[in-house]
């Protein structure tokens, strides 16, 4: 059977690219950063930090392509992969995609080395931080010569991020302008879900730790490996 | 059988006038948008999108008052339906009728097209989002001409409601009349509630993505459709 | 056998006092507004109140010297039972007693009016209300006269109070004073907990009926009379 | 069989040296304390706070030492028990090993005292209390002298630490130092995972003893003693 069906090349393709393309996220954000960072202080870094994000960019697209046809679905592709559509449009949020990339790692592994909650934990995580950076960056971005802004520095933004997507949110500095805004609403909504799993994940863990010494006899959780006793993340 | 009992007409009547009642809040919505976006601008928009409103408001009173008969409980409808008063009386709460309109939505349908997280996201959500505008509408109209007041703009009014209902609360802006207050308190409330209900589940849903792996094998994992890794939302 | 066990006489002794108790401390609280709120206004009023209120004071003292002698404990009984002590001592946070009211009204009738979860949210809901007012009560009389308070009206206080334990935190109006920190930390941690298990039980009644959908079938939710699909707080 | 296993060896070292260390941790945090509020004041407290404090940090290394030797890992234990290591550099996060102390504790009672969902609200609670102790006194150390600071008094940055912790975040004192707002991100993060534990511990506990009336009858409880009444907590 010369003859693979199409449907039957989509996965082999995505098992192939994920990893690369989960580098290429890190790559992408990176040059993101660099482009920010050295604005008006080296002109030359940020074109060649530019050149670079534009190559990865322009890999997305083409993995966007192949997966379009791969899939035979045509234009209606671009719909019920919406998600894939939106993060080719706006690279940064590729973090989002933090299922498809957990079962890409998951799927190299024999055996998970985390519990459930500690993976949980990990990948939410792992993205919340990635996401408070991107957007730490981006409202840097705009605010920086905006009029009357209370985020004046990087590490102001910084800053903001953390308080923003915690939900504390000080109020010592917030982004004023409009786009720094709607950065801003994305990413309380995204942080609120993702460190409620976070959150939820973590309680449940120590429940669960809590719990087990009610079944099993006091004699036993002595001679357990102290290993047993470490929080799910390590 | 030509007499039908009455308590047979009022589900009947319910399944008929959900859709076009959903059209209309929808509609309630829109107009009293313009009322507040257009004041001291275009007197005519307003004019016109006040008359619209109160035919809409209308159509709701003879909805409950048609409910109220066919029933058969008399004044007794008022306290038993208390939730349809309330939002009789302030329709700009009809989105909080969130599990009314879901069983509506869900009866037109053989089978639901999201997952149970996914569909309890969604209205939770969409909840959220029709409530925090609401309120963004509400608020500016209090704020406004109020002295003192720090929400100046609709745009300041919509950026408090996202930073309120996500427990934020950056402070930069705030509501300082009474009634705005009011408004404020009451949004905050039911974001805490739907907002939790949000994060909840997604929660629930990546502890169930993740969970699964460790029952099913790895090959099968990879054979899996992608689409079955996407978001609940999507 | 005419000589009763002492242990038998403590529960009837609360069976029977549960209710006027309840309705006392109500009562105190609705003094200690009377005496917060007339305070420099009309002094008469408020001796009438305070009057009222160390009478109430003094009909707990009674109650809990009862209970400990009936429960033939002795002094063991003030650390066994340390809630009740500090409620003696600080009677407005009597409403944290809120499982004894909830058990005790209970009992009274025969079937319970609403499903579990609408019981949490009910019980922790007016909990969490009660607590808001006892303490904007008490933070708006530290605040009224300290130099540089923010929070001048009992409605700041009030507005405070509802972001507070809402755990939105807008830092508009803040208490200045260290007893109406001290205050305001009792409120933000209790308010926590119990604004936490409304959110939770909200959360899992949602969860609850868009998952009853999916094992019913289309028809038997069209019959379903429509007051099944009311809020649990209904 | 004279020769003992050297993995035998280890749980006995640490059953042993658990509630030593556990005081000896408490005892870092009062030094602690002591120096960083004697600051300027009295140098001769100081000194001594600060000889202790060294001395019951070299008590910590040695207790590491042994046990990577007894664990027969090498320099492999440094990476496996990452949490200790990161513990033995900042001893101020020990309470961070909440979970070990847990175990040890419960190790040397026959039957735990309190329900699951008590012990779980109560070792999160304390492990939230202790953090926002050592961080309240790091970051008033940061910021004393910062210039524009807001967190002036040790009062203004426990006010500061426990709006943090509860995610309430006022904004009316904040840090400004960059290494403030590093152990402020540290705070908000644990404690929004320790108090997100204790909020669910509540909410579950809240849960089941109204959901336990549903089965029991009305009889059984009005003989159950008070005591099963009582929050978790107690």
């Amino acid at each position: 059977m010369h003859v693979r069906n199409r449907t039957d090349r989509l996965p082999e393709w995505e098992r192939r690219l994920d990893l690369p393309l989960l580098v290429a996220s890190l790559l992408f954000l990176a040059c993101y950063a660099v482009i920010v960072l050295s604005h008006g202080r080296d002109p030359l870094l940020g074109d060649v930090a530019l050149s670079v994000l534009l190559t990865v960019w322009a890999l997305f697209a083409v993995d966007y392509a192949v997966r379009l046809v791969l899939s035979g679905q045509g234009v209606h592709f671009v719909t019920t992969h919406w998600l894939d559509t939106v993060v080719l449009l706006l690279p940064l949020l590729r973090p989002v995609r933090i299922v498809n990339t957990y079962v890409t790692l998951q799927r190299r592994r024999d055996q998970p080395r985390l519990s459930l909650y500690g993976r949980v934990m990990s990948y939410a995580g792992i993205t919340a931080a990635l996401l408070s950076l991107a957007t730490a960056l981006a409202v840097y971005q705009q605010e920086r010569g905006a009029p009357g802004a209370t985020i004046r520095t990087f590490g102001d933004s910084v800053w903001w991020a953390c308080s923003a997507i915690t939900t504390v949110g000080y109020g010592d500095v917030t982004p004023v302008t409009s786009l720094g805004r709607v950065f801003a609403v994305f990413l309380m909504v995204c942080g609120l879900a993702l460190l409620g799993a976070v959150t939820g994940s973590f309680s449940s863990w120590l429940i669960q730790v809590f719990g087990r010494e009610d079944q099993g006899g006091r004699t036993s959780a002595a001679n357990r490996p102290p290993d047993d006793r470490r929080p799910p993340g390590s």
